[in-house]
Parts: C-alpha cells; sequence; structure tokens
C-alpha cells in the first residue's frame, strides 16, 4: 500500500499537524485524531511536554499511537535552534525533529544560510532533520547534501492561509530531490493541500488552517480527505488539458 | 447528517459521474462504485440503455443501487433535447433528467435561450430538469424561475480540464439560488473538485477527469474524497487569509 | 498603422472611458484627456448632455472631438433600454450606442434574453449597436447575428475591478467573432487592461478603474499605455512558456 | 519628474534589456532603443564588448548613449563571477555591474550562498553590485545588509515566460528594502511587466520576451509602455476590489 518513509519510519498518513493555536490540548487532540495524522510536531519552547506538574500535550496525545515531531518555533539562530532540540532530545528522547531557523518576526520566513548551518551541526550530532525551508531549489538541494531527512518547503507564509503561491518551484524541488519533500506552512483550506499533494509531494504539515477554522474538528476531517485526494489524484495520473471542448460521448448517436 | 436533496429525492453523495469515453461498460462501473456516487449520467442517445440485444450499461450498473439520470449530450435544439427526454420517459420511466441544449460542437457551450425553453417546457410536461448552464447569475435564476429543479453551471469547457475559471459568477449562482446548484463540466483534477465544493455548492459532475485519467478507478476514488473534503471544509468555515505571517504559538515560549 | 472599426467609424484609441463617478466634469473631462480616448460613453439617464439651463458635460469634453457613446445604464428592460436610445437620438442625433440591459442591481450582469431583444429591435431602428454583454460565446454570437455593430462581453462584475475572470471564455468570443469585440467592465489596473488586449481584443471599456483611483488623471495615462501596451504585445506575438530555465546566451562563453 | 537612482546614477526608464538570442547585433540595438532602455545588461563572458578584431556589441549600441551593465550569466561560483568582473572592470571601466551566481543549468536558479559571498567580496573591491537573487525576504536583505546596490529577485525562471510566479514575497521584498529592488527574470507578455511594476519595484529586467517574441521591436516598444503603464498604475493608486457590482453612475436617474 501507498506510504512514505523518513529517517527509515514508515507512516501511511501524509498529513502531519500541529499543536498550536488551539482552545484548549483536548480540542488540539480531538483535531488531530480527526486528521489522521500520524506525526504531530510541537513547538518545544511553548508546548509543555516535559513539566509533570502542569497539564501536559501527552495526557491528551498518547506518545505511543502518535510520533511527536520536536520543531524549533521561534528560533531565530542556528544556535538556539540547535540548543533546544538537545534539551528536547535529552528530555523526550526525540530524534527524529523539525528544524526551523526564522529570519524575522514579520514573516517567519526561513533563514536559510542559518538553516543549512544548523542542519549540518544536528547531522553531525546524530539527528534526523526534518528542515522548514524556502521555496528554493538550490537551497533545497543543499540541505539534502547536508544530510536532511526531508525537505519542507513553504507554500506561503506561515499562518496567511494564501495557499500554494509557487507550484513551479515546488514541481522544482520535488523533482529534484532524493528525500521526501513536504509543503510546510501556508496551506488555508481543503483545495490548498490537495494542489500540493498534485505536485507530488510526500505530505503536508499545516496548523493554523485546522485550527483557526470556525469548526476545527470538521476542518481535520477535510484535511485528511483532502491529502488523500491529492495524493491518489497524483498518483492516477490527471487527463491533459485541452483548449477547447471535447464530449463524453461521439458526437453521432443511437437515436 | 449532511445530505442533499433535488426533486424530492435525498442524496448522501455529492459526486454525479458520467457514462462516457470508458474502456468498456466494466470499466465504467468499476469507476462510478469507486466514486461513491449514487447517480450517473446516461447520454441516452449514445449509451444503450434500451436495446436488449446489446451489451447494456444496465447490466453492469445496477438501476436499483444507482439513480440513473438521462442527459441530452448532443442535443443542438430544445426539441431534439425534448423529444429525446420523452422517449427515454416512455423507455425507462426516467423523470428526473439531465438537461443540455448545446449552441456549437466546438465549446459545447449551452445554447441558453433554447435551454430555457426547453426547460419551461419538459417542467410544464411533468419532468424534474436538472440544467447545464452558462456560469450567467440571471440566466441561471430564469432556469430556477421556469421551474428547473437544479443549476448547473459549468467550472470551464466540457471535456476541457480547465478547472474553475471564474468562481465569482459560480459564488453569485449559488447565493441567490433556492434550489441546488452543481458545477457541470471543467474538472480536471481533485483539487479542482474541492475548489468547486469550497464555493458551496450542493456537488459536482464529471466525466472526462476520471475517464481520461490514466488509471480512471483510483481517480474516481480521488474525486469522491476530493468532494468530501471540499464539502467539509465549506461547513468548517475556513480561516482567514492574512498579509503577513502568523506563529502557530505565542513568539514568547516556555524554555 | 493600427487601428479598428465599427459601423463604418475608424479609431486609433482602443480605450473607451466613462463619465460617472468623477468629482465633478472638469476632472471627467481632464481623465478623458489623458485617457488618449476618442470615445467617451455617457449614461444619458444621468448625465446631463440636452438640458442647457445646467452644466452639460459637453461643455467640458467637446463633442467635436470625443465620439460621444451614449448607453442604457439603469436600464433592466429591453424596452427601457430602446426608449432611453429613441430620446438620446432624438436630443443629440446619437445613432452609435451602446446598449446595456441589466438583470438586477446586485451584480449589474447583463440580461442576455432582453438585451437579445433589444439589439434586434434597434438595429431595426437604425442604430449601430455596440453591445454590453456576458462571456457567452453563443450568446455573443446571437448578438452578432442579430446586427451588433460590437460585442462587448464584460472581464468582470462592473465596479468590481476583479480583472478578467475568465480568459477562456473571451478568447472564444475573440476567435469566432466577424465584429469588434471589447472588454467591457472589470478592470482594475493597468495589468488587467493588458491581458484583456493581449486576449485579442479590438478595445477596452473602462469607468471605475480610472474614476476610483487615487489620482485619476494619472491612472488614465496609465491605462492609455496599458491598452497600448497590450495591443502592441499581441501583434509581436509573444514567446512561449517553458517549464524549466533557457538561458539568455549559450552556455558556453568567450571567458 | 519620476525617476529611480542606483549607486548615485539617475535614471528614468525603468526597464533595462539583455542582448541575447537576438539575430544579431543589428536587431538587439534596434529593441534596445525601441524599448527606451538606458540602460543594457551584457553577458561578458559571450558577448564581445572587448575584441576590436571582431564585431563589437559597441558598434551598434553606443556607450555614450546607453549604460552597459556587465552581467556574469554562466557563472556558478562566486570565484568566477568575481574574475569575470575584474577582467570586465579592468577591459572596459565598468564599475556598475549585475551580479549573477547560478546554482545549476536546469533552473539557473540563483545560489545564494555564493551570491552572498560575492557580493561581499565585489563591495569591498569597489564595484556598485546589481544582484540577482532569489525570492526570499531575508536572503534579499542579506544582500542589502552585505552593500548590494540594488536587489534582483526573479519573477520566475529565466528566459520561462512564466511572469510573476509569487507576488506575495516580491512585495515583502519591496516594501522592507531600503535600496532599489527590480525583478529580473521571468517576464513573458506586457502584462507580466505592467504587474510587477504595479508592485512597486524600481524597474524591471527582461531579454527573453523582447528577443523570441516573433518580432522583438514591436514587442520591445510594448514593453516600454508596459513599464510606464504599471508604474504610473502603482502612483495613481488603484481602486479597491469589490465582490458586487458598483454602478459607474447612482441607480436613480435623469429620465
Amino acid at each position: 500500500t501507498d506510504h512514505w518513509e523518513v529517517a527509515g519510519r514508515r507512516f501511511t498518513s501524509r498529513l502531519i499537524v500541529g499543536t498550536g493555536k488551539y482552545k484548549d490540548y483536548a480540542q488540539n487532540a480531538a483535531a488531530a485524531e480527526a486528521s489522521g495524522a500520524e506525526i504531530v510536531t510541537v513547538a518545544v519552547r511553548r508546548v509543555n511536554v516535559m513539566d509533570r506538574s502542569q497539564p501536559m500535550l501527552t495526557d491528551f496525545l498518547d506518545p505511543k499511537r502518535f510520533t511527536y515531531l520536536p520543531n524549533t518555533a521561534g528560533c531565530f539562530t542556528a544556535d538556539d535552534a540547535i540548543r533546544t532540540l538537545r534539551l528536547a532530545r535529552e528530555a523526550g528522547g526525540w530524534n527524529l525533529v523539525k528544524l526551523e531557523v526564522l529570519g524575522e518576526a514579520r514573516t517567519l520566513y526561513p533563514e536559510m544560510a542559518e538553516t543549512l548551518k544548523a542542519t549540518e551541526i544536528l547531522v553531525k550530532d546524530g539527528f534526523d532533520v526534518m528542515v522548514y525551508c524556502a521555496d528554493d531549489p538550490i537551497a533545497a538541494k543543499r540541505l539534502e547534501e547536508a544530510g536532511a531527512a526531508a525537505i519542507m518547503p513553504l507554500g506561503s507564509l506561515i499562518g496567511s492561509g494564501l495557499g500554494i503561491q509557487n507550484p513551479v518551484t515546488l514541481r522544482l524541488i520535488i523533482e529534484n530531490a532524493k528525500v521526501p519533500v513536504l509543503v510546510d506552512a501556508g496551506v488555508g483550506t481543503a483545495s490548498d493541500a490537495a494542489v500540493a499533494m498534485e505536485l507530488g509531494c510526500a505530505g503536508v504539515l499545516m496548523n493554523t488552517a485546522i485550527a483557526e477554522a470556525k469548526d476545527p474538528i470538521m476542518m481535520a476531517r477535510a484535511m485528511k480527505l483532502a491529502v488523500e485526494s491529492g495524493r491518489l489524484a497524483y498518483r492516477a495520473g490527471r487527463m491533459g488539458k485541452r483548449r477547447y471542448a471535447d464530449p463524453s460521448s461521439p458526437l453521432a448517436g443511437l437515436i
């Protein structure tokens, strides 16, 4: 059956969901459940996954059922991101991580030089690093050469909901990568997720599109189906486009 | 549970599939099955549903399980379309029908004056008429006033696979209609179907996008999920769009 | 030199401007001047071109320099539009007119059945009729068959500034017409006008995009150049699109 | 009057044209003339501007009338680009240069790490460096911090004619830059150039869109007007967009 692999782990679901912006951990857990996700990503600097004296996400989302993917949201330097992930590994044993090193608060766009530097160090340090990055085919290749376990270009700005802005650069990255490519950020609604998958990527990561929907649980279900439908459409091979009409049946008929 | 109704009949699936361009009736039936459709539309001038001496579609697609929706594909005048549907009703008892009166072979664009005329006559004649039409909000309203059971504007040209060309006019038609609006024609891949549903329409009709996919059965499954995901996303209420980034979690953190 | 003709009259400018929404007639005249337009269209039910006791547009825009094109803005039936144009012809002698018969105030979308009826009557009545219409290739053909002097499909809703929503239907109309096709309504900024012209239409009519710009005179100048640039690009024949890069010069070099 | 400045030089034309892919130098010169460009960019590794024993571009395009902007097309490392520009400066005295360091031949996408390194060295070396770059707002800021005289993000791949793929990232770069931002690469036709200018950039650089048009001289004229129209539209301040129609004149009338 259709699946994808990252760092030797095998997954069937191609949707990774976040753990920010929800009303509470219960709603977050219900949305993750509805999404069918096997991986949830956690901003280890903000979400409590270590302090047992406080409510913990892990009480709601069972780490035995969900793969926890610690991320470095809020880190603006390689050093900060590396320190954050080392602390997380010590506390939780997590080795598969999502690196993001941001360039500024206004756009949350990745700082690619620091991102590459952090990738190199983390890879040497034994981490399996999935990397949030610009939709820059060359920079993406450099991350792969540095040992990234997965390439995660943005579809559009984090939390913007603007959808897939540049399908051309995503296609170029996908065509050229030997590791999984996942679209990370920018999805606003179901069709955006389907578009991403139709480009041939391995998966999609999203948070705001689900958490800020009027009904997050229903949207989580929508996203599950959207990712599956886009994947199936990619595999099925879409029809060509035509400039003129083409009848569903020959113009000469029976009657 | 979520459902829609047309002419007093209730359906759960919002995907209507066609019966043209398939390799054979067996493949057509398998695709219809995979699509989850409850309604299949049949060009009664081309598809054999009446002559028992020849292979019949009904032998593959059980009319007890699927609602057959006879259509007038290939008719270029109101008279021709009316005659075709009367013959179909006599032969098969079908009262719920899909009217299309085409303006020319090049574009298969509807001829709206003839379409309105045919709608009026068929409605008086007791038919429940679902009507293929231009994405013209005024013409759509006239069809509804004439008694159409459903309004079916094109997303783009029949068989073109160009997707939803004009979401504005479709939105205007949907906002203003009291009968179901279904996007008929133009869908090329899964995300197109999701986009149509996200506009708030009641359903989508397609044929070529499934029949001409490299793997029609897999694409039928993709379309099932795409329609469901777009519907859920519409109901869930998508997030707003932002010009700048918005972090998934507050910028100040725990560590 | 490049020009176009309608009803035996020859024009060099391909931009027709409106006469609504301006601060005053002086600003309107300055914008028309800056636009390079040779034709200005006037809603004869709203703009004073007949009552000499009041300020008149004709005092600001010399009818000897500009061709006045009376239009039927605000008419919702064929009868109303016909009566309006007959009054205008009696008062001002205008024979070249722009017909619009609207379906509703919400969208100002044309009512095509009434539009066709009015076209037929006005043509018999000796008018040269330029017709605002839906982007419906079949309905456009019927107008031409009824004797319309020019076909004027909307790019998007009047006053919406949404640009060219459906280039496919506009292209089909242009390919199939023997009379001039002008995009009427929907242009919001300069690139929209260029897009319209690149489709091969004979001209563009606009009002709000100029009148509601922060600086209408400067925008009028922008639109003049945009229409000219789009026309030249259409005639020059654009390069093909490529999926990959193509260097401006061979990869082997001199140094 | 409206103008822009780079490295202390003042220009009125906002269109920079290339010197590759033309039939011969004469056609190239005629196109440059028609474009109104004041700057022409030259791939110093391919175009002969130094060897007096061969036909020279400078015989056709007078260096006294046109500012020559040497570029490093075909360079895939910082070292290569730096060496090329030093040779060019020795030979021709050119100090204002366009740097491009490419990542691969398939996409001609910039290699941003090498580009930044080369920028730093060239700036220290006294060059005024205009820099071809990815549409990455953070990387663009780094170039500016390194002393780039102008930032030149791609609209889409060099020679692709795909137009402005990602207006969001271009807008972010423009909003945040204190040096001129010019869109370099990707323009296919006139409306693409207008779109770029409407985003507020200082100028546009193109080569293939003119050189590969069926009539390059006419397309050069189209591009001149497109750039001017887009600039004027930006300065004039476009109308807002509306979801519904807005009449050009009040619905109540005179008649």
